[in-house]
């Protein structure tokens, strides 16, 4: 029988914000992670990487502008460098719980870069921030520069970096050829470092690709069973925050396509997840997409929690 | 017939000291390695990363020491980090350069841990010099924190690490999926990230692989046939630097034994070089290590230029 695969997509909650939260929240998620493998599940794993590459950002470039001879480090460069920072830490928490449990599986992460199209509507309209507060005059240089800034009420200006869509992922053979040797791969962190083609180059884009639509692209593209979106609420909800919000089960695509034009969705954390999970389900047969908590993983395969959309 | 391997190690001099330099060097890089690549060769490229890991280590630890709720980045996850800001202008340039001659191969990146011994005497004797000049009162809070510092005379003092040699390629069931599958990879950029075990558990080492090392260790676990060492000088030499140096065209096992013996190679770059070399060819057959420069790689492989051990 041919094993089934799952891509697992793990928000910030699954990672926490700084070095030590990492790591105390990477050994939690590895155990999850290694129930699905003891489970015979081929596991892909994407990660959130929010936190991680601001302060990335933030270092490298606050550092270089007062040292001579450090270069500043455009974002898909900072991107790349957190897929280091949050994919060490990963590969080897689950490599530490495999190997406790007894199973010996080789386990890596693809340094990913994912396409965007340069005409995405998303640049016209910057909407992620990142990095730190700035004064009115350093948010001017990034506007001379070229940069988005937007006004925090209250304390001051932050760089905001478009959120295009991810078209194609590169390094997808790469990342197929592991997954068919039974290999578990962390691939696509933060969404992929987000490029763009010029004739036979690909350069980087000032942007940041949500990382629950690049899951639903690599699902898709290594043929997946399930795609599961693991995040800070144990269901989706309707009407959600509100006294009649009503948590959802079960959805088919019709039920949340309608749910999606009647804006239930409106979250903008939430919005992403629905999306992701239909495009992936509706370019193949018998998918099925889960959206819960980390914790209640598995009890969600069986349709015992979270959401299922199919 | 099957297709012949080569472990290509590129030096600083391929890769730059910051990242209009790298962007540049990679350009020149990546058209060596296709050359390879087009002349059937499978390739697995390992790359140096000491002015790369230098300035983020500086970068992400100066800005924490300044900033509250960042936490400082030890040299295990800087080095993570530096596999990416390296391995993504690499895969990006290769990639490149393929399509331009109108080859499609996929190049990805494997972020690589490399096994230390805890009990490897350079941990007694720290060597590596990282990070920025530092004054003896910042010199003394290293040191209070069990880190190593070395007097930089005339300048002050400056961090200093270990350069354990290197013992298990950790994510090799990986690189060697991507090579039976025909694909280029990179892998053990910088030596590697150093880790230690502890049970269960890798635990990352403050250190720096001699990345010449791993390339050696590197070439033996994936059964390669050459193994290529790009530096800053055309050939090996016997009495370098004085005026009877004798550039070495060839050399046999037994001979740069003889001359290791003789401390004919003390400078601390060559020495590893040659041991990388040694150790590959010593655990197989009819395999050779070329030393040279990136430009003469290819003549270099028909013995027309560097130095060849075999």
């Amino acid at each position: 029988m041919a094993k089934r695969r799952i891509v697992m997509a793990l928000g910030h909650h699954a990672l926490g914000t700084n070095l030590p939260e990492q790591k105390a929240a990477v050994a939690r998620t590895a155990k999850v992670i290694a129930d699905f493998i003891q489970n015979s599940w081929q596991v892909a794993v994407v990660h959130s990487n929010a936190p991680q590459v601001g302060m990335i950002h933030t270092a490298m470039n606050e550092f270089s502008r007062q040292h001579a001879g450090y270069t500043a480090a455009p974002m898909s460069v900072c991107s790349a460098m957190s897929q280091g920072y949050v994919g060490y830490d990963l590969q080897n928490g689950i490599r530490s719980e495999l190997i406790r449990r007894g199973i010996y599986k080789p386990v890596s992460t693809i340094l990913t870069q994912v396409l965007v199209d340069p005409y995405d509507e998303s640049f016209y309209s910057p909407v992620k921030k990142i990095g730190r507060i700035m004064s009115r005059e350093e948010a001017d240089a990034e506007e001379a520069k070229g940069n988005y800034v937007t006004e925090i009420p209250g304390q001051g200006w932050q760089r905001i970096v478009s959120a295009p869509k991810p078209v194609a992922i590169i390094e997808i053979d790469a990342i197929r050829a592991l997954m068919d040797a039974d290999q578990i791969v962390i691939a696509c962190g933060g969404g992929g470092i987000p490029v763009l083609e010029q004739g036979y180059n690909l350069k980087g884009a000032s942007a940041v690709i949500e990382k629950d639509l690049s899951s639903g692209l690599l699902a898709k593209e290594i043929d997946a069973d399930v795609l599961m979106i693991l995040t800070d609420v144990p269901q989706v909800s309707l009407n959600y925050g509100s006294t009649d919000e009503t948590p959802i089960a079960h959805m088919t695509v019709a039920e949340a396509e309608s749910y999606i034009d009647e804006d239930h969705f409106g979250l903008p954390s939430m919005l992403p997840k629905i999306e992701a999970s239909l495009s992936f389900i509706k370019a193949g047969r018998g998918r099925k997409a889960i959206i819960t908590k980390l914790d209640l993983a598995l009890s969600a395969l069986d349709g015992k929690a979270g959401t299922t959309i199919e």
